[in-house]
C-alpha cells in the first residue's frame, strides 16, 4: 500500500509534525519520518525528492518555519503531491513568513498548503489523497468525519444539561 | 478514469479558474465545471459535496474570493481532497481575506490551498493527486516538469546571445 | 417576545461567547445557546439556519475562529440579521483570519461583524436590533448607555482624589 | 413604517454609499440621506445621533474612510443599531484603517461592520433588522435570497452551453 | 504658564499614560489629568474640547486603544494641537487598530501621533511644543537631550570594561 | 514671527509636500523649503538640525518615504517639535515602511506623525503649534475649522436638492 | 579581479535586475548574468551554487518573486555572500511574500536582503563587499556617494530659484 | 586582518547582538563592540561612520529596534558594507517596524538586512564578506556549513532509533 513521507526542516518542528504522524497511524497508513533541511542538507533534499516516488511513497508532507523552502524545493524535484505545513517557529514573524514562503509558489510547482501549525490536517489531507483512489481509505475518512460530528453533538448536549 | 471537478463561487472567477481547466485538459484528465456558491446556492453546495465522490470525481478544485467559504464548506461535507484557490476579487482586501479564509481551516477539515489566483497550480496539484496512484499521469507530470526546465534553459540561452 | 440564538463553532469558544449571553440576560431577552459547527455538523447548520426565523428567533449571534465560516453560512440560509463574532482561537494568525473570513462577505449576504472577541458588543447589538422595534428594550439600552457614562465619571472622580 | 438613515462623512463617499440607498429603495424602505462629518461637523453629529430614534429612524447606516470615526461616534450617542461601512478612500492604507477604526469598538458601544465598500450589504442588513420584527419585509428578504440563487443557477446553465 | 491636558478613554490606559505625566512633571509643566471617553461620555468630550483653549491649556495629549476615536474627536472640536497616543489595549489586534484609527485622520483635522504606547514621547513632544515659543522650556529640552547622550555613553563605557 | 521649515528627502516628494506649504501660506506663516536627505546629505542634515532653532524656526515638517529616517534624525538633533509626513513613494510597500519608520521612534525622541501623504495636516498642525502661544494664529485656526463645517453643510444641502 | 554573478528565477525578473548590472558596470566590476530557477532547474541551481566560488565569483546577487527560494537555496550551498532581491512579481501579495521568504532565513544560512525591487542597491552592496578588501573599488564607492550628495544639492538649489 | 564592528542602538539590544559576536569569535575574526545611538548620540554616529573604514574595519553590523535608523545612517556615511539586524524590541509592533525601517532603504544606500533578531546570521554574513577575498576564512565557512549538515544528520539518525 501507499506510504506517506513526513519530513521536517529541523528536529524542533517535531512537536508540531507529530500530529500528522498520529493521524496517519490512526488511518493505518504507513509513515516514513525524516529530517531533511533545504538549507543545511541540500544534497539529502535532492536525493529524497528525486527518489521518493520510486520507493512507494505517494504523498510527501513537509513542515518548515520562517523562510520555509523545504516544501517548495521538494515540489520542484518530485512529481508527487507535496503538502506544506507552515510551522510557527520561534524566530518567525507571527507565522506570516512561514505561510507566505510555502503558499505563494510560482506557476508550475504547486504546494498543497495547510493552516499554520496544521500538521493534523496535513495528515488527513494525505489520507484523502490516498483515499481518492483507495475505497478502503475513503471509507475510513467518511467514518472519521462522522466522528467529528458526534464530538460536536456530544458537546452541544453537554451544554444543554 | 478519475475526473476533477472545478467549481467557483461566481462566474466572475472564471478568468482565473480557466487556468486549472486548461492544465487538466493538457493532462487529458476529464474536467467537470460548475458554479456553486456557498452563500447563494447553499442547497446546491450540499448536493454537490455529498455526492461528488459517488460519481467518479477524485479531486475537487474550488475557487472563491473575499470571505471565501466555498472550498472549506465542500471539504466539510466531502471525503475527497479539496484544493482551494484564493481569488483576488474586486472587493478583496489585497487578497488577504481570500487567502486566510481558505487556508486557516480548523483541525479535521483540511483544504489544500494554493497561491493567490493560483488556479494553474491547482490544476497541476489535482493531476499530481491522480498521478500518485496512476503511473500514466505520473509520467506526464515528470514530462511536464522537464518542459519547465527546458523553457528556463532556453530563456537563459537567449540571454547569453 | 423575540429570542436571540447564540451559536458557536466549538465548545472552546464558550468563554468568549458567554459575554453575549450575560448581556442578553441583563436585558431580559430570552437566549438559546447551541454548538453548530459549519465544518463538522453541516446538516445541523442547514437545519438551524433554515428554521430559526420560524420559531421566534429574531437575531442570530454566531462566533467562530480561524477560517470562520459559521456566521457567513448561517447568513446565506437565514433571512434574519446575523451578528458575527470573530474569536481569537489558539490556531488563529493573531485573529486576522477570524476577522477577515467573517467581515468580507460578498454582496447579497451581510454579516454584522463586531470586534475580535467582541461577544459583549454582539449581545448589545442584538438588543439594539430588538430595541429598534420594541420601545421597552430601547429604553433599557438608553439606560445601559447612561450606566457606561456613570462608570467613566466615577473613575474620573477617583482619579482626582 | 421604520425609516433608515444613510449618512456619510464626505460627499466623496456617495458613489460607494449609493448601493445602500438603491437596495433599500428596492425593499420599499424609506431612506433619509445626509452628510454628517464626525471631524468637520461635530455639532451636527451630536444632534443627529441624539435625535434619530425620536423621529422614526430604526437603523443608521454610516460610511466613512481612513480614521473613520463617524459610525462609532453615532453609536456612542444613539440607542439604535448602527451599521458601519468602511470606505476605501483615496488616502486610506489599502482600507485597513477604515476597517479597523470601525470594527474594533470598545465593549459597550457596538458597530455592525460590513465589508470594505460593502454598502450594498449594509442596505440588506438594515432591511433584515427591520424584517426581524416586520413579517412583510422578512418575506421580501426571503424572496431576495431566492433571486440570488436564480442568478447563480442561470450563470451555471450558461456555462454548460 | 501653559498647561498640558492629559486625557484618556479609560482608567485602564493610566499605566501607559502615566509616562506622559511624569515627563511633564520633570519639565515643571503643569498637567491636568482626566478620563474622557469618546464613546461613553460624548457630552464631556464636547465640553472638554470646546473649552480647553479658553482655560490656559496649550496642548492636549489623548490616549486610547482599539478603535481609538478620542484624539481625533478632540482634534475636530479644539483649535489646539492634539497629540494622540495609541494604546495597545487588551482587545486590540496587536495595536494596529489603535495606531491606524489615530494616525489616518482626514485632511483638515490633524492628530500628532506618537509610537504605540509612546506616552513618554507624547510628554516630550508637548514640552517641545511649549518650548517652541518659551525659551526656558526649550533650554530644558536641550538639557534633556544631553542627558540621553550621557546615558548611552555611560552604557558604552560599561561595555568596554 | 515664527517660521516653519518644510524639508523633504527628495525632490520627488515635492508634489506631496506642496500641500503643507500651501496651508501655511494660507495662514500667513513664513515657510522655508529645502531638500535635506538623511541618507545622501548627512552633513547638511546635521547642520540643519543643530541650527534651525537658532534662526527663528519654531516647527520642522519633514517628509520622506520608504525607510524614512529624515524626520527621526532631525528630531534626534533639534529641540524643536518635528512633524513627520510618511510619503508613499514609488518603492514603498503600500506605505507601511514610511509610516512605521517615522512613527515608531524610541523613548526620548518623538516625531509628531501625520497620515500617509498627510502634508496638508502637517501644515495645519504646525499652525496649531504656533497658535498654541499666538492668539492671532489660534483665531485663524478656529476660523479655518468653521470653513470645514461650512463646506460639509453646503455639500449636504446640495444632496437634498 | 573579483566577479559578481547576477542570477534570477525568471526572465520576467530582468527589468528589475538590470539595475544591478548597470551599477556594477558603472563600477567596472565584471558581471555574469544567468537565469537559474530554484523550482524549475534545481540541478542547475545545485551546479551553480557548488561551483561559483571556484571560478572567481566573489558575490552572488539573486532576484526572485513570490515564494522566492532562489537566494536562500544558493546561500545553502555556496560559501559566498549572497544578496537577495525580493521582486514584486505579478502574482505576489504586494511583495510581502517575496520579502519574507528571502529575509527570514534560519540561523546558519544568511541572505543579505535589500529592499523590494532594490536591485540597484544590490549592485552597490556587491561593490561595497568587493571594496571592503579592494582599495580601488572602495574609492569609487566614496566617489559615488559624493555624487549622490551633489545631486541632492543641485535639486535643493533648483528649488530655491 | 580585517575587523568587524558590531554596534547597537541600546544596551538592551545586547542579548540579541551577542550571537553575532560569538559567531565572529568562532571564526577568529577580530570584533569591536560599541553602543552608538542614531537618535541619542548623533555626533558619535557621525564619527563612527566617517572613520570606520580608516581603522581596519571591513564590515559593520548594526542592530536596532522600532524605527531603527542606526544601520541606514551608518550606511549613508560609510563606504563599507553595513549589515542591519532588526531587533524585536519591547515597544516594537511585532517586529514589522524594525524590519521595514532597516530593509526599505532608498536607491544608493543599501543595508544588507538579515532576519528579525538574526544576529547570528549577521555574524556569518560578515565572515562570508571577509571570506570573499580571504581564502582562509572562506575555508572555515565551508567547514562551518559541513557542521550544519552533520548536526541535521545526527538529529535524523536519533529520530530513527
Amino acid at each position: 500500500m501507499s506510504k506517506v513521507a513526513v519530513i521536517m526542516g529541523s528536529i524542533s518542528d517535531m512537536p508540531v509534525m507529530q500530529d500528522a504522524i498520529d493521524i496517519l497511524n490512526g488511518f493505518d497508513i504507513e509513515v516514513e519520518v525524516d529530517i531533511v533541511s533545504a538549507h543545511r542538507t541540500p544534497e539529502k533534499l535532492y536525493d529524497f525528492s528525486k527518489n521518493a516516488h520510486n520507493r512507494g511513497i505517494a504523498v510527501v508532507i513537509a513542515g518548515a518555519g520562517g523562510a520555509a523552502h523545504l516544501p517548495g524545493m521538494v515540489a520542484s524535484m518530485s512529481p508527487l503531491p507535496v503538502i506544506g505545513v507552515p510551522v510557527k517557529s520561534s524566530n518567525s514573524i507571527d507565522g506570516w513568513d512561514s505561510v507566505l514562503s510555502i503558499l505563494q509558489m510560482p506557476g508550475g510547482v504547486p504546494v498543497a498548503t495547510v493552516a499554520l501549525n496544521g500538521a493534523k490536517n496535513a495528515g488527513i489531507l494525505a489520507a484523502q489523497i490516498i483515499g481518492s483512489s483507495d475505497k478502503c481509505v475513503l471509507d475510513k475518512i467518511i467514518l472519521y468525519k462522522e466522528g467529528l460530528k458526534d464530538a460536536v453533538n456530544k458537546a452541544a448536549e453537554g451544554l444543554k444539561k
